[in-house]
């Protein structure tokens, strides 16, 4: 497991602030692992922050969209960019809050075959243009999520997480973040719990 | 799982050939279930007959390339060309014959993060090009694979196996091919056997 | 005509096996000469016999398709691939069975140009997108080719086609197949027999 | 100015919670203008404080980029993404880092015809790999930025800067954000003060 | 400003033909300054009699375009192309045509976004396909520049100044021609006076 | 052969300018027909000139390059723009200029496999990058064709033929520019005349 080039050393837990400590400590107690992203991320303590807040903002609030639909996104947009980890740790994720073992794969190649709605499809159509020709963006593309009843506020959740992990996704690729082995199993066996 | 258009009904059984039925229950004892691509191209006799055999002359062969790698090269342009049914289902096979439940996640979304040898990067990196830009290919493509004891008529087979999945990774889009439920978990725990 | 890499040397004809030399003297007793592809593919055995079978299966069949049709999907994917090797000798054979000796050289650089009806256009234009883009096949796709009395039959006839010259195309690049002399000029002048 | 789609209205001023209130009253005092990017992303405070933390830790910290530098990195990667508002309000801040009037044009455009050093353009080849193909990335990359002296830290600077414009242009592409006028002329005319 | 390889030297006005250095010193009189365009070709002198010729057909002529919005085509297809020259010579002419400040930033990143009309914008698309994609122009291309008035001349006007600088842009890359000093700042204050 | 549109209509001889007609007579004269481009070319005049008069200056002029390699140039990049009036009227050319039938079906599809010099490969490399991104051009490129014997004057020959018939190829599609029937034999039998 070691051949690839590892950028980067990890932050030991020891010598972070508190609060990055205590976030990574609630991760592990919670998941039973802590994701690489938070150690990758935590030797640069205000990027850190500000990442996490971002990412919160964005997949922890209310809205129209739900939490599986924002992971939907994560992973067909990664999948896009071709990044390992945001693929194998957000689709974690997605199996587990949609309860569903074969959607995470399926939307990571090619969302056109996956079992989802035709609402969901036509979300990863705008997520996907905005994450691979956003330029080229045009009132069309807005008509077409709204006609599948997603309101404006819905449309920026979907922009803004696919424009999130456009960085996400890089910051992966530039740091050779590795996901966890845990990753690759969690919610494909029936009885499973949620990630934190 | 109903609602992607699917394209071209499975054959029947009963309704097959003896040489093709034959083969299909014989998949079926041995692997526990058919995978769909037998049940897809049966309803065309003389192109299943033709496929499985160019498939079998390529994948099953002794030679320079383990039954590993040569899965690897199936899931990296299956990958690339976007292929739900061949990433799932060869990743599954790739899986067992790797006896790694994270290598084909891995090889499927980016090979140069994989947890695989310099050796094998450089066979799926001459891969990929044939998959992808054959027209391009020159001597140095060669030098490269050479550099690490690829013999030149391995090299053909990394190039032929590339353009046997070119095929039927669109005959998999064409016909709407979608992986067996069984795939997605098939060598992702400890102790399994291996496929037909 | 000796600078290019002429990669993988020709087969003997004395060594082969009965079945392929026989092939390959009733082919150059009908056409007077042996295409290249026989002789580059021969050192197989058994991936020449899935080859020719695949290839007589998708070429030979009746259907909806004539078979200058049939070449015309080939001509054209074969052009969007770069494929010396094809563009070459399936033109030849489109010229023959068109008897036209315009229409291959503008079917090989853009169809939308060619000396062909709009139902050939409709049905290049669903091969085009299966050789070069087919995990973004939707039904619009379908749609617009059975706008034009293609039966889905017909279609995956189209679509194979496509497919196993996405093959093709990469094994004659990987090769280095030369297109032999003889079928630069044929179907060029007014009188001559079809090939074989 | 007003046929363009204008989408999602500006937050009010006076709605806003106090610390967004007065970053913006303290941007506003001091280049005397409000950029559309504050009052676009007030209407979500949270996503709003998320970004400038976020914005503030790469491109206000110390270290081996100059502001000039970081400032190209925004403006380069934001021209190949196509979007406007960046290359505009970054390419106005370029020009009075850089103290040169043409710089941020010539960097929009192509860099590799700019007026910067050498060692600049090997900082901007890696930004734009990490734009637009950041899975590519490879040992070769990293080591051709270093053989100009940029250490392991410039070079997370330089990827993270990438990364967080390729959000940004897309948050601003689909958030239709437009450059106020005053950043079309800022640094072009000899004597300026340099921006907040 | 010198650390940019500068291919082919400059021609010395004395030593060229009469015609030349006329045409040469008229522009100077009348703009103050000799764009690098009339100094780089001018050493080859039937080529500098022809480019000049062309571009005054197209340019000069009377017809449905505005100069203003010929220069808009000339700035949108060089900005997709990447022509530092021609984006910003271009650009300095079309500020002072269209007597807009802003207008030639915006077209020359993404014209989508640019305060010009519909018609506009419909002339930008179709020239930019000519400009990228030529080949796979068709009938309903010719329909969305006529919805907006546009006779078949004024297309050919539309077409045939994409084609131009086409062929413009790419000997401005192969000389690495440089925008003179003067045009980036030209148009962007209120009172100036419009070039020859 | 009259399905594919017909866009602009050609010239009458009677009513074009005396020189014009002049020069469309005397190619008649010379070549048995008159190539389709200065029938739809001459009904705007003054382009015309200038049209002609840029190619002659490229393409009749001494120098380093041979006739055959000129037409080379304009065959391979043709064909890289799908141009179907380019590629069959110079490839007749080029056939007739190289005396070899099989040279420009061979440089149209891929001047790797072609039967030429690899000095008139490292030509043909360097005109592509011309035609195809020109923005990225670097110093290495020149040294590629230096390192073949190119000097700097026979590299603007190469890139100006380039850059040339990007224009020509893109008027071509723009105006449905057909080729003449003559030019598909043109050349492909052994005792032909040149082309005027």
């Amino acid at each position: 497991m070691a051949q690839t080039a590892d950028r980067y050393p990890v932050a030991a837990l020891a010598e972070l602030p508190d609060d990055i400590r205590e976030r990574i400590v609630a991760v592990q107690e919670k998941s039973g692992f802590v994701p690489s992203v938070f150690l990758k991320l935590a030797r640069r303590p205000d990027e850190f922050r500000a990442f996490f807040a971002y990412h919160d903002a964005l997949m922890e609030k209310e809205g129209g969209l739900t939490k599986a639909e924002r992971e939907m996104i994560v992973v067909a947009t990664s999948g896009a960019n071709d990044c390992l980890y945001c693929v194998v740790a957000h689709g974690a994720i997605l199996r587990v809050y949609a309860k569903n073992p074969r959607v995470a794969d399926q939307v990571a190649v090619n969302y056109r075959k996956a079992e989802i709605t035709p609402r969901q499809k036509s979300m990863l159509a705008f997520a996907l243009k905005v994450a691979t020709d956003s330029a080229a963006l045009e009132e069309a593309d807005y008509d077409a999520v709204r006609a599948h009843g997603f309101s404006d506020e819905d449309i920026w959740d979907i922009g803004a997480i696919a424009s999130f992990f456009a960085m996400s996704n890089r910051l992966a690729n530039l740091t050779s973040m590795r996901p966890n082995d845990e990753f690759y199993l969690l919610g494909r066996l029936p009885r499973e719990k949620r990630p934190g």
